[in-house]
């Protein structure tokens, strides 16, 4: 069976897209959907799916469609989370909602929902209603976790057991149902296709705790972006849940207030933060909790029934999302 | 075969989804999507595919999830469209968007389009691919429709060609959309599909033509709302584009600048209009193509292979939705 490089799936990936055709009318429903879709990003999810059917399957034609239907998906979910979250750039240029303002952004959103569905829809039809399925459960999975994230800006105590849950839902699930579909597309046993499901779960738990941990401790030049957004935002990530849980009261009221506080600057308010994780040790604790979840994963891999040789192309593309390389 | 009347199949999908769950939690997410179904309404879409269905059979649980979904996608659209059209009111009680905000109205939306996918996904196996196929094109044309309309707002000219696109991607879509599901899943052949299909598209442009008839015609006591709506708004409708198309200058002026004229009040914006609808005949030439596209409907309908009987209860559905008895 030939087995393919991430690389050379990505490019399958990309040329796939190129020939995909969007209809041109209205033009406001659809130059949204072919601005985004064309708006590069690292193409995880699609490339994650391609590597799980390559596992059992090298007919890559036959598992494209799903790849594009995933990929679609992501992309229709930033363009909503971009509307609620008053973002005006995306990847560095204007979103859909900044370009064509909230109307446009929402119809057009909805329409590429329904494409990724209709791409969907060229799976062979004998696993056709379980591919079905799991992407159900996947998307409605993504739909829950932006709730719960949406509705911890507002609650005043989130656990980090609260906060684990959600980017399980909000992030993990959509690995993990890329994973099973392109395992359920490449005829992998139901075992297999549980596995790689929970080997995807971790792999998306460290992925997030990693993003987390980046944005406050991240090498900016390597980033490509300025350190600590997060602490500026006031926002509840793996880090400040954690520290939340470790700190006394005063530490605490520095946690909750001083990304509000209008006498400090950017910078002060970073320092100020960071010097509290710092005390509490929450830069080793959220190291060892990626490593964990990373470890755990690539356990799970090693166990599947086809051997460790053919995962090993899954295997780097794991590493990759973490950074590592071995 | 049993065949059941339009108001024993109202009360099998009302039964049927009142034992339907929706997970009870995030509530933000949920919530909206039960208060949208309960919010009644006339349930047309899904009467219409369950009459579909039982022209050709009469196991009717086999076409009562598909009811589900043809509704929570309409119900889908109406939940967004308000959000699009800043409505406050949706069937006499505040809209999810007066009621929970933007965010939560497109969030609940989209978790909504997914959970209507997931009870489509209940289908029969064998005819799930072309369930899936016909949900995906009427979805993508109801999106169509939409944008159509939204362009039509700001765009100067509108013919009634256009005008008559736009509503049959908008509303009739939808309405063949569920006879042709209904149809299929109850093993209809080809050709009647075919003609089931073309039955509701004639149905839907009759019966949206109504609807722009009674904005400016209807008796407001039977309506519950009052007249002269869309004159206020200066929708572009079947009536101000026929008028349009009508009319000489000095007319088509007062078509198209009498709504926004700040000194006249709202009755005198809606006589002054219909004054130019009656001096050119609009509400007869509305009322002859309603007549034509209704009796193009059935017509149809009763050249369907399985004879005129079967379709009895089909027929006096289409006769109650255009308001007729006969």
């Amino acid at each position: 069976m030939k087995k393919y490089s991430c690389g050379e799936l990505l490019e399958m990936f990309e040329s796939h897209l190129a020939q995909t055709d969007t209809p041109a009318e209205p033009e406001l429903l659809y130059n949204p959907i072919v601005y985004s879709m064309s708006n590069g990003g690292k193409r995880l999810r699609p490339t994650l799916l391609l590597a799980a059917y390559n596992i059992f399957a090298d007919d890559m034609s036959k598992a494209l469609p799903a790849a594009t239907a995933i990929e679609m998906f992501h992309n229709f979910t930033l363009l909503h989370d971009d509307i609620m979250d008053n973002a005006a750039v995306r990847r560095g240029r204007p979103s859909v909602f900044a370009k064509w303002g909230a109307n446009v952004a929402i119809l057009s959103g909805d329409a590429m929902l329904i494409v990724a569905y209709s791409h969907l829809q060229k799976c062979a039809k004998e696993v056709l209603p379980q591919i079905f399925d799991l992407f159900n459960t996947m998307a409605l999975q993504v739909c829950e976790g932006q709730q719960y994230d949406m509705d911890f800006e507002s609650r005043q105590k989130v656990s980090v057991v609260d906060y684990m849950n959600m980017i399980e839902l909000k992030t993990s699930a959509l690995l993990a149902g890329a994973v099973s579909i392109g395992a359920v597309l490449g005829g992998a046993s139901e075992e297999d296709c549980r596995k790689l499901n929970r080997f995807a779960l971790e792999l998306g738990l460290a992925f997030q705790l990693q993003d987390d941990l980046l944005d406050s401790y991240g090498d900016e030049s390597e980033l490509g972006k300025k350190i600590g957004g997060d602490i500026l935002e006031g926002k509840k990530t793996f880090l400040m849940m954690q520290a939340m849980s470790h700190a006394d009261e005063p530490k605490r009221e520095i946690l909750r207030s001083t990304y509000k506080d209008a006498t400090l600057t950017a910078e002060e308010k970073i320092a100020r933060v960071k010097a509290v994780y710092d005390a509490l040790d929450i830069r080793r604790i959220t190291e060892q909790q990626i490593s964990t979840r990373f470890e755990r994963a690539i356990s799970i891999l090693d166990s599947l029934s086809v051997g460790r040789e053919s995962v090993a192309e899954m295997r780097t593309f794991a590493l990759s999302l973490i950074g590592r390389t071995k």
